[in-house]
């Protein structure tokens, strides 16, 4: 339920209602903006009809939210929210790149690629420590070797860092030595591990399953949310289907979808939408025009010795043909480069 | 196979080898080029060995083409096809715009469309006459008082038109009205009808079907070359996925693929890739930043009144937004409109 | 909708008022049954509410038709409908093998699978003389020629025969020469077909497309029956989905479906269905199960020499075994074979 | 690598090529038969070849393991597991039949169906305390008071129970109060939970992701028995595909195929798989035939008053309908009920 308040109430007012809200069971928000005060109450809305606010003298009026997610929905807050990875806002007027390697490998490897993301508007450095692969037979990363390594190449270039967390258990540890915790398509409906990152105060990249619905990804955000963690960036990284000339079928209409549905930002990972390197530079300046409001892709100073999916790794200079490429669709976006 | 022929060999000793490929049964090209002619056969590989080419003294390399598609391929045509509807080139530097309603229901109707469209850089008005519908009481079309209907408004206004064929036994007909066939995606493997319009001089736009794999969509194209039209113009339109918030998944990751596997020009269907009218313009934005050639887009002067499809169909307003906004995106990507 | 009269409504009443939907512009259907006469009435069911006929001194109930597809429908057949090819029939208690090779390749192929085939209770025998092939420079059967191929065999095995139209144009020529039309997945959706062997009387095989929901396989099979010829087959033969151990996905929920919301038969083609000759056993055992009424498999006296799908054609003594291990699970639904 | 010895090598001679293995670092496997004893290697198979092991005196063969999954594979174990769950077997010439409510909601509600179920050949008791739901907002499970309502149902029923664990944390815990952990399909690649079941000594109903291919069920599975534990039973519980008539599409296909690459014990569960109540009868019979070695299924005494999945939940009459109705097809598979 949605709850828009008379210009002339004021705070005290509003909070005496929140509070009879609570006292019914249900979950008060509190939304001051410029010209009135907004509050919202989740839970049973058959519960809240008994305090029949619709004809409270300080409420204009009352709307149900009608779609079964609610923290995230526009519905509820219509503004664009900004999530914050280090200094770089994610979200807004710019345009986020993060870029670097599928696992973090040693602390050389680390170094040479942020030497070259350096020389570029990029937000934030990438890399696995810890790799849910397929087989128990692939290499599973450095794991919390992986951690130190991203922390010193962090302090080294300057860059804030994103990297997967796998298990509720890791969370805390990985917060402190990361700045962006990634929730990677296998885990979306891993709801323990929504619930672990939702109690904690640091950003979360929630990628899409691969093949969830866009309902499933945002009630997946609504978890981290409803936990306490209003930092959440969604990910559109291709979903599966019966096409298979590519690893994924990059599904940018969710994108514009997502954008119209939801004040929380949506990148694009075109790495792993597309899987073939020649098609990520294609698929990035989509995902600029379509809305997204930056990506994440894999880069390597050496894909050919990429411990995995080094078929869709761009190495350098094709990461200088990605920005350059890339720039004028970000401007015809209204947007810019970090 | 693609046989490259050494500078100096002349028309008429290329004009030789093409009879002896002829000669063992081979479909034979020839490609004459700036620099060097190159030439193609067609057909078992294997009887060709018994040429001995690759040490004939004119030819200087051969090799194989490994695609299961060959005339359609860019490993043997490697330079972009443009094809002519009425003037309009399809393919090159421009960006293609087709709009105009799903089916066309009267001359008035088609005539207020029209009028709206000729105010923008549209290269042709599309509308169906056959329409194919999932159920048999579903309004199909006014058939050749629609293909009437077409030609009168294109000779009024100057339009090219684009309309459906929808069996083999309808081709010459509809050629005799309409500038371009367009293949539905349900007709994308009606073979007999690709065979039909392979036998005709006319562009037909053939749209990948909705599960159709983009191998297969190339091989639907071969056909049609292969019957003798090399005018093909291919359609992403959405393919058929678990996911039911948009009407199909818009596969934007074919069109970069399309475009670098073959000389073909590629349109797509943002009106049915999306089915929402609110995600046509993010996804016609995307459509020209991935790098397809154009676009084919469903308008009406009264989307609610439309006979099918009124759910995606842009109104004039909508549609003026359309071109506005796509206009930065097709510079950016180094083309004009029109 | 659906017009039950009351017992004692004669047959010239029930005459009179089906003239009288008819004047209203409807299509009227008249189903005599033991106990009670049900009238149906398809089209707009706005018009038909002016005649009043739910207080009509004859009619006992007036029920909406809730589905999209009609005539098939159990809401207004509520029995099973047998199909009779050749002096067979397929529905009701009887499990029907129809079973023959891919394609006709020789008079002498033909023969020699029929051969082994009469010694089975098999109904009948398949075989394609047009082949829709996804390359056009694969084999694309025989045509007229296999269709005499496939009458002189049943001429001499007593075998009725099914094979597949793939053209409108072609309907009338193949229902000379054999005794069920097969509509392949690729043509589920081609209406002018549809609309060609509905206004034949013979029976028709329709396959499910290859990515066809089970409503619009059944608004297909609406066509058939609304154009005329109610002698429709059903047929699952898997669908395409992401995974691809397997050629397609065989759905036999929507077997069990169909069973519930149609009245024709439904037959499964465990051959298409899985792609893998190991798999056709188990699963055309459970085709049996789950309440088809037979199945369409492919058999080939020499599969590795035959000209397509051979991989999963059954030689002759997987064919026996799969007749000696379907019984049991024939008899345990309470049906027999043949 | 398989490495089959010679009939005449003893226990001894086999322990020490074991040990040699060992010692390159691969693992080892000892399998000894009835004629013959077969060792397994697992690892990094260029290291073995300096073993040079196919000139060994003792060794008879030599053959790699093709498949992507090595423990699991029948390439390495042909002959089927059984896995017991209480005194109950699974796998071998029983079907199985595991049936309860979705989520345990009471020690009343789950007597009441245990004192049903008891009066049918039923080998375990399923019923979920910890419940993975796609909304934040839907009920989440009883938890461990779930648990100790499960043991106590157990005590008095004798039934075994069988009931899902959703995070690593817990599987302990789940472990002292259940007989079997069943991996829910939104886990099935939430490799840490893998691990831990794959530490203790409780057999693992492993589910199919709902989009997740049979290698990647396989992988899975290895995971498990690599990390310890060999009691792993697999589950089709249908995939996620275009169609929308039913809840998922079950892919019996897929039965059949695990049957012929794993010797793990394969159930089906026509529940979650059909998603329709009236489906499940001819599914489960279906899922014999197809040659599963049991089902897991929906059950509750009231299904409209169920917390969750109600509309697929069987009844009491329609739970002695399915044990009535399957038993035939059990029997036509040379199986017993329990």
């Amino acid at each position: 339920m949605i709850i828009i308040l008379k210009p002339h109430a004021s705070k005290e007012e509003a909070q005496q209602l929140l509070r009879q809200i609570e006292a019914k069971g249900l979950k008060p928000l509190y939304m001051p903006g410029v010209e009135r005060t907004v509050l919202g109450a989740l839970g049973d809305e058959r519960v809240l009809q008994s305090l029949h606010l619709e004809s409270h003298p300080l409420v204009d009026e009352v709307k149900p939210i009608l779609s079964a997610y609610k923290l995230v929905s526009r519905e509820l807050y219509p503004i664009d929210t900004r999530v914050k990875i280090g200094r770089h806002a994610v979200g807004g007027d710019g345009f986020t790149v993060i870029a670097g390697p599928c696992a973090v490998e040693s602390q050389a490897q680390l170094d040479r690629i942020a030497d070259y993301l350096t020389a570029h508007p990029v937000a934030a450095i990438r890399g696995g420590a810890f790799k849910p692969r397929t087989s128990p037979y692939s290499f599973q990363g450095l794991g919390e070797e992986g951690l130190k390594i991203l922390k010193t190449t962090s302090e080294r270039s300057g860059l804030p860092t994103v990297s997967e967390v796998v298990d509720a258990s890791d969370a805390e540890l990985m917060a402190r030595y990361v700045d962006c915790l990634q929730i990677g398509a296998r885990n979306m409906q891993n709801f323990r591990l929504l619930e672990a990152v939702g109690k904690l105060d640091i950003p979360v990249l929630l990628k899409r399953g691969m093949c969830a619905t866009i309902e499933e990804l945002l009630l997946a955000a609504e978890y981290i949310v409803n936990a306490g963690n209003p930092k959440v960036i969604l990910c559109e990284r291709g979903i599966r289907t019966y096409e298979t000339a590519t690893r994924n079928t990059l599904d940018l209409n969710a994108v514009a979808y997502l954008k119209r549905k939801t004040h929380l930002p949506v990148l694009v990972d075109p790495s792993h939408g597309t899987g073939i390197r020649e098609l990520v530079i294609p698929l990035t300046r989509a995902a600029a025009a379509v809305g997204a409001d930056g990506i994440i892709v894999e880069t390597h100073t050496n894909p050919a010795e990429a411990l995995s999916d080094g078929h869709q790794n761009l190495d350098p200079q094709q990461f200088d043909d990605l920005m350059s490429s890339l720039k004028p669709f970000v401007e015809a976006a209204g947007r810019s480069l970090k």
